[in-house]
This record gives C-alpha cells, sequence and structure tokens, in this order.
C-alpha cells in the first residue's frame, strides 16, 4: 500500500459556523493544511505549487470536539500537474475527501514548469489510486 | 438567457497569503458567500441546504486590490439536490469558477427531503447550462 | 468633526460561529478591513504598516443578516505610532469599537521609521478623540 | 506558579498574508483555540462564555514553519467576568500577549450570570498576574 502523509487538525471554535457544524470553507483549510505537510517532507515547498482544482466531497458533518486527521497521498502525476487525494477523518470516520491539482509554478516566469524528476522519486511511494 | 444573482466581493487584507495572492480558501468563502446571497433571494435559507459536493477551478490569481464579483446561477435541480455554478470575477475577468451540490437538508431528521415545488418555482428563471 | 472612512462589510455565513452570530475572529477581520481601507486613501499603503497592538471591545452581538459598516478614524499619532479607532455597527448600531495601534515600519531594514510629513498631512482631518 | 494550559497551534497556510508573516486575524484565532482549549478542561464550556474585550499586543512576527504554542491561564476573577491571559510564543519566543474579558453569559436570558463557585473553585489554581 502506498504510502500516505497523515496530520492532526486543531479544530478551531471559529472554523464551527451557525449551522453548528465546522464550516465548509473550513474544511477547504484543513485540506489546504494536509497539502502542506505533504509537501514540507518533500523537497520543494507548497509556495512552488499552485493550485488548479479542488474538489471536495463533504460526507458526514463534522463538529468542534472532534478529533480531526488529514491523510494526503498521490494519486497521479502528470506533465506539470500533480493530483492529490486525502481523506479527513472526525473521530475516525471519513468527514470528507478531496481531491486537488496542482501545478508546479514558476511565479517569476507566471508558467508551469515540468514535475522535477527529483520530485517524483520522492513523490513515488506515495502513489496510489484514491481509495474507491 | 437565464437570471443570475451577482454580489460584490470585499477581499479582505487577510484573505490573502504569503504568495501574495488570494488564497484558495478566501475563493471558497466568496462561493459561499455568492450561495447565500442567492439563497436570500429564495423561499428558503441558505442553512436549511447542506453543501455535499463544492468543485473549484482557479483560473487567475486574484489579488487585494482587484474588484471581485461573485454570480450564482443554477445548472440543474435534481430530487433532493440543487447544482449551483459561479462565475468569480477579479477586474471583469473570470478568475475562478465553481461548481456546488446542495441537498435541501432536513437537520433534525438528519436526511434530505425533496426540494420543495414552491422553491424549484423561485429556482426556475436561474436554470441554464454553466457557461462552456 | 473630523472626517472618517466608512466601508460596508460584507457579513460571510463562515463568519458566523456555533453561538449563531458573528464570531469574534471575524469582527477582527472586519477591523483589518476598515484599517486597509482607510489607508488606501492615504499615499501609504497598509502593508507598509506593522500592528502592534489591537483593542476590540465587543458591545453587541452581530448576526449573519445585519448590515455592517465600519468607519475608522485616527486617535494620535506619535513618532512612528498611529492609533486608529473604529466604529464597527450592525443596523445602524454600535456592536464593536476598536483601537489599533500601527507603527510605519521598513520591512527591509525591520524596524519602525517616523511618520512621514506627508502622511502626517493626508492623515490630519481625520484625527479625533474616540467617542466617549 | 500558577497552573496554565498550553495547546499547540497547527500554523495554516492561509493564516498568513501577502506581508510573509502571520496575519493578525489569525493570530486573533489563535488566541481563542488557546481560550477554548483552557475552558474544555473546566466544567463550563467555553460557549456559555461571551468574550466582551479582546487585546493583543504583537510582539514580534509569526511565520509559516514556526512552532507555535499558546499558554492561557488567568489574571483575575469578578462577579460575572473572567480575565485570561495567554502568551502564545513562536519557536519558544514571545510573539503574541493577549488580555481578553469573558463573561459567564446564559445566552437564553440574554444577560450576564454570576461565575459559579463551582467554576472559581476550578480556575483557582490557573489565577495569577500576567508576566510582567
Amino acid at each position: 500500500m502506498a504510502k500516505r502523509i497523515k496530520a492532526p487538525i486543531g479544530v478551531r471554535f471559529c472554523d464551527t459556523d451557525m449551522i453548528g457544524h465546522v464550516n465548509n470553507c473550513a474544511i477547504a483549510e484543513y485540506a489546504e493544511y494536509g497539502r502542506v505537510t505533504f509537501f514540507r517532507a518533500m523537497p520543494r515547498s507548497a509556495n512552488e505549487l499552485i493550485l488548479v482544482n479542488l474538489n471536495i466531497d463533504f460526507k458526514a458533518q463534522m463538529h468542534l470536539d472532534d478529533e480531526v486527521w488529514v491523510e494526503t497521498w498521490i494519486e497521479s502525476i502528470g506533465n506539470s500537474s500533480i493530483t492529490l487525494v486525502q481523506d479527513i477523518t472526525a473521530n475516525g470516520k471519513i468527514a470528507a475527501q478531496t481531491r486537488a491539482v496542482a501545478v508546479t509554478f514558476d511565479y517569476e516566469a507566471n508558467q508551469p514548469v515540468r514535475v522535477s524528476d527529483d520530485l517524483r522519486a520522492h513523490l513515488a511511494p506515495y502513489v496510489a489510486a484514491a481509495t474507491p
């Protein structure tokens, strides 16, 4: 089984909304936190990537007192793009699943660049199909 | 052409991140703001809906001084689900496009309920295919 | 009476928390939005200032549907510091009052710099004691 | 020495702003996180309290990769009010200090209520003057 990088989320009171659960935008923050934690373990920082698509399936409500974790791995690697998938769990059950497409981006030239061989080698152990 | 509901976004300084542009999670907040504005014009408040999927295409970077608007309309209506699409523009150009699936939800019974005929009638003028 | 700069706040759904009102951290965002709007009208951008103290009095609860405005003016100007005061109103009534001390800061030299004569001249019409 | 309750903060990428440091509103979120963690250890949840004043001294910039902790204790207890103080540290150095006044609040009656003897007894070991 492919490796995953797992990070704990400290749910903030302000992550909740007037419905009483964790707001969807906070879940986008958890997803970003997971991606940044993932890339911190790679030889390329998250701020050399640009996010081009984010898709979130909200499976169950999350609440303030839940123990939340985000697990991140790689679904596929294209020329300049990397597709990441995530399980976000609350008390051990999947509450959200994400798919994000990030592109290795040269902010000075303002264009995508090929995913380097070095980065590909580091990502390889984390490549797996998304959980069916 | 179908009707759309358009709302201005006041970009907050804290919406930016260390890359210097508007952070993706702030864009999720803009999308939510557009959806809530949309449903405020309908006979059902946004907090009787639950978001089950959110998909965002990030087309261009947004910045602090940009004039940002979100336009929201309906792509389709199912039994209990409503698919909303949005254009988020910065200085008149599309910076992000979203598709969100919301379900009319009974929070007490904790289950989806059919989109009412009354709500369908109000939504009808806003139904159109997403901009190709 | 001294001039004030007034900006409308679009309350976001995610600004609310599980208590059902606008969260205190969102009010800090409204205050920042007001300060940034204020300095946008001055010959110095908000990102050449650094915030050294923020004090917020929460006077009344704010809610999603409230019409919220922030009014910003200047209480006093020191050597390198500017003290701003704000009224944040919801439906015309004061819901929060803030006092913020910002310092004109040279981020490269990593130290405060004197408030320029030019900026002092522009700020002058906005200087007044805080509303008692 | 009085007891304190200490909580780790996972700095989120979206907590940063275009200046490159952690935004002041994120620091307000860290302070809230510390207060909520504190009250979770007490026989009264944070959502039975209402925040009436928040004061933050920003002492040093915080950045994405910093290891951030918030330590919370009590400065004083009045009839219905509790004054909390906090050190927020980044890599072991104080980056922000807060003072917050919270009131035990009856949201149904919409008015403050006396801090119970039970809560006073639980808070007692955490009462100390703020670090000078």
